[in-house]
């Protein structure tokens, strides 16, 4: 089943040491298969996301040296003994198909598939998760990667999949930034809160169907202004364009009116998000503003309502949340997928209480979600082919998280064999 | 359209006066409609309320004397010029129909029933929503009150009701506390995040209907198990009582097995429950523990799942609100009802992130909410008679608070006219 005696010893890796912004290139042993439920994937491109560079500033509780990296796109070199056409069905059916030689994407985290949040579809949050590129499981920035529960893991690329056609700096997309995008929008655009704005319906008839509940208000009926959503998105990084690009496709096959409000403090993000969205000539779109703070307040503020309907948050920092919160209106949903760290949330209880807010956090299910984010991939190929903005050599690594930090270059992927 | 001039000159009352622990019986003028919205209402019973005790303890930013109380059965004995058959068919009906005479029940928030929140439904956030019992409105525990935008807040108890079989300290419930009840739970049962457990599909599938979402995830199918629904409750003042009836009248209804731990540190308030909850016997509540804060921790452990889906918090503090976050699972839903005051809220942003959690806080649209309240009284009128423990005249106000503040009496009733 496998062919690991084929694998080279060693391989070149990207590894960070503390405390801060220490990364260098080193020479390590190539993974092996070390349980039946392994894949060994050998990679072809690997990404540099937003999130590596927590720990990057020293922001995470690690001090272990570890190698990098949580995005990548490969083929199979060597599986375990799970992968075999008797396995059980009642697990992943991937443990029966999945063959070396394969080439597959794998979500940022892993999951067993087997467990109850995994059958749930909280695949980010699976018992035995463990995010690569940690001291718990060693990154993709890489040549070769060991895979963990790889059959309840890896996304498969079938030969037939319209993703053959789609070049693998854009595949590697769908890795973690484009559904973590697609995630933050849909937590806002899922919420019975929004669903009256959405359906036309008032709250709570629109509660989820299953509810059955009947609205009664003695209130007048919604108008066609009362159905425009407005939306403000803070954070203008990869993950930022990726939500942007998921709304305003979400919106138009729902064809809901929005107005969309995006803010970045750093004007060559601003330049990035302009230039992609101004690819989109949706007839639903009816604004899309791309500013700095302050204006996103007086813009808000001009457009009345108290603000926007549902704000989604993509930075990870106190700060962006009391922005996200000023954007807001009353009964609005502040979805967030910024990886926060140890400060507390900068809300008081009667602040939520008296702005019936709700907060939606954390991890995306990347596995759970990605037929959802293929598809949103193959539909906005133009717009999502301008994110990555570069691709260098994974001995470039050094220069590469400097210059991805300081906000000078964009979203980075790294070719590992240059 | 008035009979104003038939209204007596001076009514008793219960006052609040700063800084704390002091409300007084006193003498005031009967109210007069001073707007064309307005109605004045006869009060036949009014209520006590665990907000009530916010003012009460001095924890609201208040200095202002008011009228105190925001929960009323009674009779309409006077209206302004809107109320004629001539109104407009923009506005609500009942500015169209309602009568002197009617017998009516009031939400505790006021709402117009005209600008974009009351049409979407969130009346509790109507722009120009005024909260009885508050310096902006006079209150309750009085023997006439006037009702602001009368025609966008009133509930009309129709003749061919069947509201008009029960009791008016039962009715009473249907003006903050049973709506709020079922508010907070059906914030949590219409959250997309637990229909994996309710429908049995996983997530994102499971998403409101409207976004179409396929999941995809590689893991095994969901098991009898997996939809148990597992639920906290924090807290079994008067709106825990009502949370924990409309929680199991809803789960019933949906045919859903569940789990739920209910929790108070205050034994006579265990017994209450115990006597409400023995009267159910639904097969799907598969278990209903009243237990203490650390026997909830113990049981939640034992359980696994890494804890309830979802944990309702109906007290209102920090401590509540730290002791839902240790019984939630990851990918939990924390509703909240309380009213929470200054301090912040008790969560760091990593904890936010790790555990995927969700956050819903605010006030109840009890005007919305009043069809499926008002069904779910008249099914459950045996359990939710025992709510109101006592009827007590308006004259023993002053008891009344302290013995409700001490948790020595259940829900207070008063009769104004005794």
């Amino acid at each position: 089943m496998t062919n690991a005696n084929a694998l080279p010893q060693t391989q070149l890796v990207v590894k960070w040491y503390p405390p801060r912004r220490d990364v260098r290139l080193e020479s390590v042993p190539v993974p092996r298969v070390l349980h039946p439920d392994d894949a060994i994937v050998k990679i072809d491109l690997a990404g540099l996301c937003g999130s590596d560079l927590h720990a990057y500033r020293g922001l995470e509780d690690i001090s272990q040296p570890h190698i990098c990296g949580h995005e990548f796109v490969g083929h199979v070199v060597a599986l375990g003994e799970s992968f075999t056409p008797f396995s059980s069905p009642s697990r992943s059916s991937l443990y029966g198909r999945l063959c070396v030689g394969d080439k597959v994407i794998s979500p940022f985290t892993t999951s067993c598939g087997d467990c109850h949040f995994c059958r749930l579809g909280f695949t980010a949050r699976c018992v035995s998760s463990l995010l690569f590129g940690s001291p718990a499981l060693p990154g993709a920035q890489a040549q070769y990667v060991r895979v963990p529960d790889a059959g309840g893991t890896l996304l498969l690329v079938e030969p037939s999949s319209p993703l053959m056609a789609i070049p693998d700096q854009n595949l590697l997309l769908l890795a973690d930034i484009l559904p973590t995008g697609l995630f933050v929008a849909m937590q806002a655009l899922a919420h019975p809160k929004l669903s009256p704005v959405l359906t036309g319906r008032p709250w709570p008839a629109s509660e989820s169907g299953f509810l059955n509940v009947e609205a009664s208000t003695n209130a007048a009926p919604l108008t066609q202004e009362d159905r425009t959503l407005t939306v403000g998105l803070v954070g203008l990084g990869p993950v930022g364009l990726c939500a942007a690009v998921a709304l305003i496709d979400r919106l138009d096959i729902l064809s809901v009116p929005v107005r969309i409000v995006a803010v970045d403090t750093n004007p060559i993000r601003r330049n990035k998000a302009q230039s992609i969205i101004s690819t989109f000539s949706n007839s639903t779109l009816e604004e899309f503003h791309i500013v700095d703070p302050d204006e996103a307040r007086v813009l808000v503020r001009e457009w009345g309502g108290g603000g926007c309907h549902a704000v989604l948050e993509v930075v990870g920092t106190p700060l962006a949340l009391t922005l996200s919160h000023g954007l807001l209106a009353p009964y609005g949903i502040l979805s967030s997928c910024g990886v926060h760290q140890a400060p507390a949330l900068p809300f008081t209880g009667r602040e939520m209480y008296n702005s019936n807010m709700t907060l939606e956090f954390g991890r995306c299910n990347v596995r759970s979600l990605s037929v959802s984010a293929t598809g949103l991939l193959v539909r906005q190929q133009g717009a999502l082919s301008k994110v990555v903005e570069r691709i260098v050599p994974l001995t470039n690594a050094v220069e590469a998280y400097e210059r991805f930090e300081s906000g000078e270059w964009g979203k980075v992927v790294f070719n590992v064999w240059a």
